[in-house]
């Protein structure tokens, strides 16, 4: 079998894994509204192509917090990649690599993150879910910078786990994490607020992005408070049923930050055209999750890398379309109000 | 089988019921427009929920018209409890006070409200139809004080009962009340006005709230006439087929009341996420129709509590997740217009 | 088999005629998008019902250029009712006056227009196509004054026949009209203009409806040149496909109109819904074709009756439900924007 | 089999066509939303029809750049015409003299560009696809001049070729063109720009019409650097995935052309009505590109002929029935916006 774009992967992964594990990515919270919702917004912005530029060169490489990229696509933490792969995050980490691309590694992991960097070529964050015990998110933070991971990518969108009916109704339960000692990783510090930031930043001397922001009151308190960037996300439609889509809440976002940090998208992205509506909207870079899963799972890291250079080619291609050959040129004038 | 949600009572209510008896309770009025735009309306209104908020305690507790309640979620007057279980309405009671909640008993009703209150654990209202004869009125108004009911839910939205077609397709005829000899109960008092609130009045010291209540214009004559609080209602769809959705009308009647009452909700409530809606645009609390007959025909007063305790770890969860711990949080800011 | 609304009439209607006449009844023209939308577009009006108004009784009554009818619904004008019942337009005239309301009797008639006054027992209105040859025209004005019809309704809309392509697919021809010696009935005069209706109005001393006016200009126009009366109309559907719905068209024609004419509507009723919601957008009465014809089809007279039986009570009941006991008291204020 | 409409010939085209050309000829680019989206607008855009207006003679005759057509409906430029028909371009000229309008012929051709001009009757564009080697530009557009073409039709939004995944699942290449020696016709020249227009008119006295505007900032472009007229098109879904509409771009390019040249529009047109609404939102002429190809594979010169006097017909009925006897009279108050 071919795969030309990567809904392609889909099927194909699903046949080959475990359905609660399946059910457990694909699945969102509720009636699974937002998950869906997420999608079809894209399909209702349209773009303003401008004609006869020079497209001999689109370039679409980067730098995300001062790390280059080959794209300003970035692999969006997702958990316990064993479900799709014996080799877990290494196997990931080894394709993201190979597409020039930075992971982010989940705190809720297969292989402990000290395994994911040795096997990582690109760049990496490290994504922190914080539990009540401090000394777990102090000894992880601290592990992580050793390990070379470039930035905290703080999850702020799970006070408590998301209402995800197909893991309640499959009776699974998320195992436990290869990084730490924690029974239930689904139970959070419900407790965590803004002012948690600056012992955050103590702990650490890199950069902390927060994870999770959907409106411009917290683009604002997170920049108060410290943020060195933003990720727009409603968790992939895991959370709060009913959430805005992350395409909607980028706007205001984008707006309320001023250019004073990088913002980062993610929800929904399937197409290289979706992440030129993401860029033209603001976004700095975007996250693909759920696909980066489905390559993994049906062809390891050459599934991971062929997924992500999918993506890149098709935004290359959108680019050239576009009359945009380079990243600069992706402006809110593409977009059709 | 496990009921993960409301929804989950649907099917296995229809299956334990009588066919015209489910179809009474299901059924809306007309082409059934309103109805299902009741329940529509729901997912085209957007959240925006806050993060980082210490969400430790979410505190869904309240009190209605001064009676305390365990959540912002009450029973909506419906009738004749026995299709769904023979011990009718004193069942029901059952379960809504172990819910800890409040539940409005029906004028049309399988067991008399002075049953229905010695079996309640938890405060009631008792929902009002006024029939031509006054002294009907006047004798059960009378009776619902002294069994201790807290407010009296006079019906505005019947002058006529609505064009319910399953019904006439069943030649389906509501039984008598056991609360009064009316042999038929669909033929009510169409001359009752807003100046009959003052006569009312006069029959009792409790508060009166006027249900079925669309429009601002009717809220400021509802307010004229001395109402003490206001059910925003479109009687499940059950009545003007075509009618504005119950949430679409809620701000007008929320901005007409200009805080001077609560104002209540009904229409379409399934999932907490709906409730926290309801709430953001400014109901003090909801009322529950229909969930609460499933759960009361699949298992009883087992099942109403159960309806009731998941709506309520709904509502719970997603104030967790929208950031607004207490009631008071919840405000117009976290709905995307 | 009883027939509780009067789409139920419909199916049988079907049943009972031939096929290529129920074509030429049921279709519209091209890819019969505006036959749809006429319908869709009354379930994205929603009513803004009152309450608490005495509506004990509820006046329906109206009369119609000064002609009192029990109901603001009229039959609208529609050929060839010989392909749903041997006694033709006689037997609708019969159906139509039991029910107290008006026929438009058709130009193109299975019966002659004499025989129709002759078996009606309520007002007449008599729709006009005007040929090439100006003494048909003479000759069936003259006669239907003479017959005792009340109003010459001039259909405006069809210079030449739409483009029904189920009646092509069938070919069907329409048979000639009991009324004149035109051997074929779709060949009018396109040269027909608002000057014309001077030349009309000299032929007869009834007043004269223009039907087909879509357009506040038109309705100005029409007004100049003398009509005491509009129809809003895109002649269900069967003209210009992708015309604007009827009901989208009534308030500018009602704006224009500044109320020197009564302004009626067609297209697309189904309910009493609906008819108070096109009177509350400004329609002095509406006029109701192919369902007349599906009751006409399936019981004759009997039939005929029974569907506006039918429509007149859902209309009753809508008014009572909306607290507008009488006609007067349907305004905009009705209608959620 | 009668054909009553241009959809009429779709199925029966794709029944006699190889797989592979059936898919190129009717594919869109990612996942077709474009193609589809380009079909549904006119769904959406709603004519106001006037009245009473004489429409004895509807003229449809009108010219295009100074050639007299019969309507102002021409035929887009398609690719490869031999997959339908074994006559290829030859028998589309034909078919297309015969109904009295214009071909633009292809650069991507089953036959040279001299033979199609031998075999047409009526006027012809030729349609440009800049190739790095610019002899062969120089080359072409020198020929077609020779040859009679009246206008050089630059097609600008093919700096690459979109991507058309119905052809990659085929494994379908493009045939070299009979015009030119170019090993694979979907490499152009990526580094074209405005500047080239002014290269281009120095080749030639033809005028040059600039294909594949969607917004007024690049119809400003086209104008300062010398185009003669603008074809309006996102090439029909092919090119960029999400583009915007045809139909939704019209209007603003019309605004910024300001009358200083002809505005052509290409993408959907299925109806007369649909070319109605083009010329009321501002075009001087339509293109049609598939349907065309349907009537060439089914019937070849006589089902492009026939395909192109349906619309012809169908535009002719618009006009009588919108009161707009000429085409001077298509306005935009024909629109309900």
């Amino acid at each position: 079998m071919q795969y030309f774009n990567v809904m392609d992967y889909e099927a194909p992964a699903q046949a080959r894994m475990n359905a609660a594990h399946w059910d457990y990515y694909a699945g969102g919270s509720g009636d699974e509204i937002t998950l869906h919702a997420n999608r079809a917004i894209f399909d209702h912005i349209r773009l303003r192509p401008r004609m006869l530029v020079d497209v001999t060169t689109c370039d679409t490489s980067t730098s995300v917090l001062g790390s280059p990229v080959s794209m300003p696509i970035l692999v969006a933490p997702t958990a316990q990649h064993g479900f799709a792969h014996p080799e877990g995050e290494c196997e990931t980490a080894r394709g993201v690599g190979q597409a020039g691309t930075l992971l982010t590694a989940s705190s809720v992991s297969s292989r402990r993150l000290e395994d994911v960097a040795a096997a990582a070529s690109g760049p990496l964050w490290f994504q922190l879910y914080v539990f009540d015990d401090n000394t777990i998110t102090v000894d992880v933070v601290q592990r992580a910078e050793q390990a070379g991971y470039k930035a905290i990518v703080l999850t702020v969108d799970v006070p408590r786990f998301g209402n995800r009916e197909r893991d309640l109704r499959n009776a699974f339960h998320l195992p436990v994490s290869a990084n730490f000692d924690v029974p239930d990783v689904t139970k959070l510090k419900p407790s965590l607020t803004w002012r948690d930031l600056a012992w955050l930043k103590s702990l650490t001397s890199l950069p902390i992005l927060v994870k999770g922001v959907l409106t411009g009151e917290d683009t604002i308190l997170a920049l108060e408070h410290g943020a060195d960037g933003i990720v727009v996300s409603n968790h992939g439609g895991r959370q709060l049923d009913g959430a805005i889509t992350s395409l909607e809440a980028l706007p205001e976002v984008v707006e309320a930050s001023s250019g004073r940090c990088e913002v980062y998208f993610d929800g929904g992205i399937r197409r290289g055209t979706d992440v030129i509506k993401a860029l033209a909207l603001g976004a700095h870079a975007v996250l693909v999750g759920r696909p980066v899963l489905w390559g993994l799972a049906v062809n390891g890291q050459e599934g991971v890398r062929h997924v992500l250079e999918l993506l890149r080619n098709e935004l290359e291609l959108a680019m050239a379309l576009c009359g945009a050959p380079t990243l600069k040129q992706i402006t809110p004038t593409l977009i059709r109000r």
